[in-house]
């Protein structure tokens, strides 16, 4: 095991820092990054490459839709099974030991301090770069509205998923809700709270960096079979920045805020 | 005016980081430095010393709590006045232009740049410092508790205040609601929510740092002429220690948590 002082820090990524639009997109699984001092954990390299390292396709349609929307987006730059960023320090799935049918051997039996490496190496250097992201368009220009975009594997324990295009919300629904009704003439079976809610601990990032400061903001989920090639992300931007960006202007409208 | 471009970083001040309680003071409005580049903002000497730029006492009542309950404590190091690091980037009471009836010149007409330079100099370092302390206590031991301790002036535009000890709470109240009822014999005038609450916009650190990861929390305010003096500030201690450390107690139990 690497020894807890070899304490690398991994900052966030911020892409489109000058874009004009309101849109911050969040992408905390956009890497399938293992670096030292951690290395694979122990995965093959099929393992490294599958959903529980990282949401395929998210960071290619994150940035189609940055593109499309002028918006601003902020990156994790290691894979989640290093540390993931949409977990609070504290939570089993920060550092899981097993991911759907996957043992994580690199992450069995972590001490607390090879936990505070990763916090302090992953965790704390995203969330103060993307606060800091966060904070410097509050001030230099209107609110920004956060929308975080994730992928999810087609097949979980065995079951396929039908829901293609998942919209998520945790206290303040009002951004989701206007995604949902703009996206209905998109093509796709779009559901809100799939496959995750919530109550699944699946809002941290919401909880910890929108909320707190009456920022507008939904979590996105979209089916990762649809998102495989660079052409199918370029094709998802297509189709889904239109209906954000009617449902941003909705609910970032000074008579609605 | 200073130019944006001199932009010094003004991290948070940790103390007892290896005090084995689980309460984590908290002390937002402890200084009354004004540092440059920003200097006095054209505010006199008796200005700077007065409760509109700091909390007097409540450094001094932190300090006697964290020694009393075996806390740590972190606490900001420049003014209020500079930036009120309980306060998010866009309230305007984050670099106040009027306080009470006090006009704050080195506030006035503030450019979105210089409102930046001191976001990233004092407000973005304190809640970074903070949190990295909160996610290390996280990590290594119980869930931290957090206290956050502010002082109030007896006069408020003119205006006598009779409480004596306000217990502030925000979502979450289990704590505040504890610390009420084990104050209720400690021969202050106690009272919920006063002399401010949350809808005063005052609860910004515990929404940002307690909130979000689900760890329990309370403001408290003490009236300052009761904290004047050294002794006055040990001697509020030793009062508020033992009602802060039963209240604590019971919320922090397993079975309450």
């Amino acid at each position: 095991m690497p020894k807890p002082e070899a304490s690398p820090i991994f900052p966030a990524v911020v892409e489109n820092s000058a874009a004009p639009g309101p849109v911050l997109i969040v992408c905390e699984h956009a890497s399938r990054a293992f670096p030292a001092p951690w290395g694979d954990l122990g995965l093959s390299a099929a393992e490294t490459a599958a959903h529980i390292a990282w949401d395929p396709g998210a960071l290619g349609l994150a940035r189609g839709l940055a593109e499309r929307l002028g918006a601003g987006l902020v990156h994790a730059p290691v894979s989640r099974l290093i540390y993931d960023c949409n977990r609070p320090p504290d939570a089993p799935g920060a550092m899981a030991e097993r991911s759907e049918h996957y043992q994580i051997p690199g992450n069995s039996g972590l001490t607390p301090a090879q936990r505070l490496q990763r916090v302090e190496a992953v965790y704390l250097p995203f969330h103060a770069g993307l606060a800091a992201e966060i904070a410097r368009r509050m001030v230099l220009g209107p609110p920004p509205v956060i929308v975080t975009v994730h992928s999810f594997t087609p097949v979980w324990f065995g079951q396929k998923r039908a829901v293609e295009f998942g919209i998520i919300h945790d206290a303040d629904p009002r951004l989701a809700e206007a995604v949902l009704r703009e996206a209905a003439g998109c093509g796709l079976e779009v559901q809100m709270n799939a496959p995750y809610a919530a109550a699944d601990g699946v809002t941290h990032l919401l909880r910890r960096q929108a909320l707190p400061l009456g920022l507008m903001n939904v979590m996105l989920e979209v089916r990762n079979d649809l998102i495989a090639t660079a052409e199918a992300e370029a094709a998802m931007a297509d189709r889904l920045a239109p209906a954000l960006a009617r449902a941003v202007a909705q609910v970032a409208a000074p008579i609605a805020a």
